[in-house]
């Protein structure tokens, strides 16, 4: 992991920064038919947020979600996309950012550059529970799974970020097919069912619902699900990717 | 019409507004079955453009694209939201900036804020066209409609902001039924299909795509057009926001 925000704070006037702009990301994942979001949480204080950065002078705004999402998780290669700009000049509040400062044993001078107000590009990104082992950074205690309904307060405005990014998560898991980023490569149809009732938050009729995913051409069925026993073993679906 | 922009050639370090943040808007109107996009041309140059602008420090970033909008378009009133935010280093071309401001007799200096990288906020409207009579702000020559296949070359990554914004308008036709912000309040089921195939470029099976229009209830009857003739008189409807 590395030390980016120790470069950041001592940074005092944001040197090798574009000013007044940072990135957020929320991560989904789904676990035991639940939702979940990865929050960290900051050393020596009691503030939860998400995992979020800053954009270098030299780099794609895309191309600093990626490297942060990885410098601040460890996760890599996976579904990432911006969804929101958050650009309410309510949202910024100093005293967060100058807790974390403090906590670490560094008082900011007022004007210091995080101080000042930021505009937050949003991202969301989508993984496979099983797959994704997220590491804390150096200034993070933690880098853990919440479930959706089981949140810790968080820090600014982060619990709207993530109200937002789930409303563009339900809104894309149709149109877009998204959701199959959450999944293991292998899952039976009563899987998927699942991921879709957790994520629009309703019951699903299992018929129309197995209709409708096979019509979309876009499963491949690939063996029955071994379970020991020789009947009603659930077949085993792949997603196909289309261009 | 405001002359926001003079004062801002003349603030050389962009005092009163966020850094390295602009808003540009693509505007679709809808007409003789073709897609359209209000395009300013900058007097004395041959440049068109987006209408776009930047952001104060005391005004969110939603806020500031309806005053840019109202400042370059005189427009208001009309649905406007986000789309994407571009964000590459490559995008930024200061020399379209330095002879805009030329053209005005002014020359900037090297580290005039306005030349330095800028990060977009792309915003997408639709207005109906009947009613939108677009004005151009005084650093304009003209504020006119473009059909998105004859437009001018365009400054800036504008072209590719324009090109966005459609897969946007395409994608969210469906499921956020945003295209009846394109027609007039009345309008025929024949009207409606135009629309829906000239945003998606293909042809659709007429009693397909009424009942499927007709089946989500979304849309009242009000009166058969009077065409002069007694027969095959179309149907008027009107959509019924919902919540």
């Amino acid at each position: 992991m590395n030390n980016e925000f120790i470069k950041q704070e001592t940074n005092v006037t944001g040197e090798g920064y574009l000013p007044g702009l940072a990135i957020d990301t929320v991560i989904f994942g789904f676990h035991d038919d639940k939702l979940k979001v990865l929050i960290l949480s900051y050393k020596d204080t009691s503030l939860y947020a998400l995992p979020g950065g800053f954009v270098h002078t030299e780099e794609d705004v895309n191309e600093a979600a990626r490297r942060v999402l990885f410098s601040r998780t460890g996760l890599t290669n996976i579904f990432l996309d911006q969804f929101y700009v958050f650009g309410d000049k309510s949202r910024y509040d100093a005293s967060s950012l100058k807790t974390i400062m403090k906590a670490r044993g560094f008082t900011p001078p007022e004007d210091h550059w995080l101080l000042k107000r930021f505009v937050s590009v949003g991202y969301y990104a989508l993984v496979d529970f099983t797959k994704a082992i997220p590491t804390p950074d150096s200034i993070s205690d933690s880098c853990d799974w919440f479930s959706l309904d089981k949140l810790p307060p968080l820090m600014q405005d982060h619990r709207q970020i993530i109200d937002k990014a789930l409303q563009t998560l339900q809104a894309n898991l149709d149109h877009k097919l998204i959701g199959f980023n959450l999944l293991s490569d292998d899952f039976t149809m009563g899987d998927l069912q699942r991921l879709y009732e957790t994520v629009l938050n309703k019951k699903l009729i299992r018929a129309a619902f197995q209709r409708k995913m096979l019509g979309l051409g876009i499963l491949e069925r690939i063996a029955k699900k071994w379970t020991g026993g020789a009947h009603k073993a659930p077949y085993l679906y792949r997603f196909i990717a289309r261009d």
